[in-house]
């Protein structure tokens, strides 16, 4: 019953194999073999996106920092929302790789910005100046840190405005899948066709081992990628171990069967927890999260029936007698068992 | 009729003597001279500060971002004022030179953080944690960016919270002497008595020419200013010019003499806009700086006149009808002619 | 045939073992797992150092650069060899993550850095200043890029020649296996007992798949670490699979067993390429790496032959007259009939 | 007698009016004010530039690391001699301001690169690689760290060996004026006649107080260096004061005069001195440094006189039997009495 992050899952059987089919011989090194070329080429496949250039690191922290370092410089300004994981969850780490860039922070109801907020706050930040810096870049996760999405309008339409003020925009897709299966659209129409210039694209929560793809639109920007890459030290030497994983994570829709499933695990515990009384359903479930309030009782009883999942915010009492806010996150290998024994515990 | 900024002032003739007065033979560069000790002496004495290290530099951003630096690494989070000078108008200075580190904004009416919106901002963020960084400093503007005041109390209430979390205290005072000026405090009561450990004092817009000092109560830090300072390209080499205009500029309190006229004069400024029909004063005129909402006419009939200062925000139309917001800032050397004409042209 | 890198290599069937094994259920993320505990218990018991801080990072870039900015701020001075990969091969890592540390190099034959030239570099380079910065860490590499190795008392007498001026020494421990195994010494003495502050510990090459462990003797350091590898990107949220791969490769010395095979390898190299004519070996072969000048005949027909290896220095033509020099790297994995086929191509 | 360093000297009685006459009135701030205008136009003239970009910094240091940052991403290389001020007396300030550039290092007798050298170390480090870093700029310190020069043609020999290889070329000119006044050589034919990109044009130890320009002659990075600057913390909010240093020190060629009077007194001082039995030049003495070699005696004769210079290198001990090397520069105000008062002593 680990419902506290999609990072406690394990590795799907098809990605363990392919790590142990990619184990044979010598192959060149640093991400010139075969099978990272493959994988390149079928990431571009997937997107529909022939001069993407792609490349592989070994964490989301790294794919957005590097990501955003290509978008703004340590003058730049990038507008995210307020719960953005690189504002509250990444130690500054899009300010050590940008050299110092600003996150400037949009507020917004169930995680998402609105272009309302967006214009507010590109109006209030004003031009670029010397003493407040340029306007560089918008950051929008994709599903959001509250399990919400962007479908393709919403994206085409905050980038527009991004774009208008000259901003560029970078696309946090942790859990890029469980939107694309949540909103059932091509990845092509939801990045670079809504005007997405780089997608971190997470696999790591999603059924791989460690590895997670940046996908940049504008393949102008490859080569310093690379340089910042090696400097970053996320250049793997033994690169087919990456690749393979993706190779296998997209073979036949597997990142969407996975994210599929984690997202009907979260609106199956989402159903289960609203029949009880005094429950609510704090956001909409749209992918593998779930938001909700619980009495204090209820909360008690999961915790003594061993459930794990976190208090969200962090700093609520694990002890009292008020209601408490939890987040319950699905991963993509979250046992159906699990999920009956965690409401049965409750009822 | 200059209001724009208290940069755009000159300065006062005894500091222009004062270098005039150093510009005598050859003496030891980089700081090592006899005037430069006199001056940090002079600072320590005017402290009452005896063990305190004094260092000076050559503008207020590097002063800012240099104390700041000794404070918060780059995965730490510094706390200060929504429209705090280090987050609005130094363009990711502070982010540079610690490296990272990452504002956390306390909004605040009157450009003031009070103790619960700090205590409120503090528990949103949280613990320390390998995630989110580690809660470093607490940076308060005196006088503030909204030309208000903390009192010796209130700094004292604020750093008391901000310990408690484990942070220091840092003071950007561009306009310290403003503030000292208003509240008829001494230096000692409004810094280290009320619990801060470095402090930015400006002296640049307050009659000198350009240097600003950093005074670090907790000599420990000393060492590692001095080498931030020089990579920082901060270290004058021929320093005697720097240290010479602190000295005149303290000598017989000339400093608070002319920080008081600059006070005066907005008072004056204020009162007079007061009395015409339609104006409002949006914020305590405490010390330099006047915020004032003024009907369209007026405004006209003021930039008609040649007055010269900021809409505040910048985001407004020069041309319309509405009522104009502006700031207006009182140099030292505010000429009381320049305050006469500029009430009679909107009369 | 390929002698091009250690790079080039698989995985030991052991350690794909020890994923397959891990990957059952659900576990904590970040390195708060049990078999995370397990190996670094392990780390500090095969070096013998109870306190030691043991940290799992995803590249030998970061290992080494995270490790040096523990050790050195933006104005220290690094000192290294010449050929060090921390200068030659990691495109300014170690600056990155320092934020500005500058290595100062120490010419050597073999790779190797001598007491007397050490010695040289700190006189030459003089005391701490403001003005040159601060002398701060000493960068050993052992095994060396040349593939030569320092013994523990080597490591001591230039651990203690550092440690006079104030200096703390880290060790670029990517071939550490194969150092040991050459030396035929423990862990212990080759490192914190003669010295050693910080190790890079490199595991990738030497079997693994993609992990290598930072080991901080002072724990002192330790919570710093913790901050530094998440902002670097380097804190891998699926953490049991890094940790899976350090316990197999301990576990009975297989670590020792794979460096001393590659060993193995390089001296039949050394010994069937020496029995050519015209044939200089140019290092001493300690460890796994062949450095050779052949005939250009001898090239021509190993290159026809489908040898794969580096020409070193990489700045000679492929195609001439003139003698060829070469680095042949024997990985773990190399096979006994390539070895042969080798030679036989040359004959 | 103080031959310590052009540090020591002080400011030109034509800057100093200058400075009291800017001292007139409110004028905008920040580098808009007329005074800047007319400074920047007086530097194009000058360097017949009508396009360069000309920026005033506060030091040195920062006109040095701010240049080089406009040339050098983080993973750039930079070639300069071995004993150039970047790399030796900046504490690692261009790797700072650039992000982690790595400075390497080109040997040479009298502080000066040959083409031979910057070709070998050019094919040393090769071409741009992914695991080495970028080819990014030569950085050439004239008049030379040891008071020799580069003449235009020399200056043009070494930028097409850059150029050829993709590298941009920095001049830190320091000392600028002295190797014009030397050279009797207009500032075009130096600079980017000779294929200089930047230039580091230092005004302060030459008369003036405290200012330093930089000058683009590719216009192209102009808005860059605006940004670089004012989150370096080196846009003076009081800009008329640096500007009008520099148009009293350009004016009617008092820079030129100043330094051909300091060359002068070098020359006088090298010839004297090379009179003494036992006494040599170590260095051609082309412009305001002298570097001798003198007997045990005489240095001590000149101690007792009171005469100060700095031991060159500074690791020589003050006290002994052996001769000892020393440095001797001449500032532009030094005192024909004081020379003279010098020689005698040591007779």
């Amino acid at each position: 019953m680990n419902f506290a992050s999609d990072n406690a899952g394990g590795v799907h059987p098809r990605v363990m194999a392919a790590l142990a089919a990619a184990n044979e011989g010598q192959v060149p090194s640093y991400g010139t073999d075969r099978i990272t070329r493959a994988a390149q080429d079928r990431v571009r496949e997937v997107f529909e996106a022939p001069d993407a250039s792609v490349h592989f690191v070994m964490s989301g922290t790294a794919a957005n920092a590097l990501s955003l370092s290509l978008l703004a410089p340590g003058w730049g300004k990038i507008y995210c929302h307020s719960d953005a994981h690189i504002q509250t969850s990444e130690t500054g780490s899009p300010e050590f790789f940008t050299g110092g860039a600003k996150l400037l922070l949009v507020p917004g109801d169930d995680g998402r910005i609105t272009p309302a907020a967006l214009s507010r706050a590109l109006a209030a930040n004003g031009r670029d100046s010397v003493h407040a810096g340029a306007n560089m870049a918008l950051s929008l996760t994709n599903a959001t840190e509250w399990g919400t999405v962007y479908d393709p309008a919403e994206v085409a339409t905050l980038s527009a405005i991004a774009r208008e003020m000259g901003l560029s925009v970078h696309m946090d897709g942790a859990r890029f899948a469980n939107a694309l299966a949540a909103l059932q659209v091509s990845p092509a129409d939801l990045t670079w066709r809504a005007g997405v210039d780089i997608l971190s694209l997470g696999a790591t929560k999603n059924g791989c081992m460690g590895v997670e793809a940046v996908v940049i639109f504008d393949p102008e920007k490859a080569e310093e990628f690379e340089f910042r890459r090696k400097r970053g030290g996320q250049l793997a030497s033994k690169h087919r171990y990456l690749s393979a994983q993706i190779l296998a994570w997209l073979e036949g829709g597997l990142w969407l069967d996975l994210a599929g499933r984690a997202n009907a695990t979260a609106a199956e515990l989402a159903v289960g927890l609203a029949a009880f009384p005094g429950v609510s359903i704090d956001q909409k479930v749209q992918t593998n999260a779930v938001f909700a309030t619980l009495p204090r009782a209820l909360h008690d009883k999961a915790r003594a029936a061993g459930a794990q999942y976190h208090l969200w915010p962090h700093d609520q009492a694990e002890d009292g007698d008020e209601p408490v806010s939890i987040r319950l996150v699905a991963g993509w290998d979250a046992d159906p068992a699990d999920v009956r024994a965690f409401l049965s515990a409750l009822a």
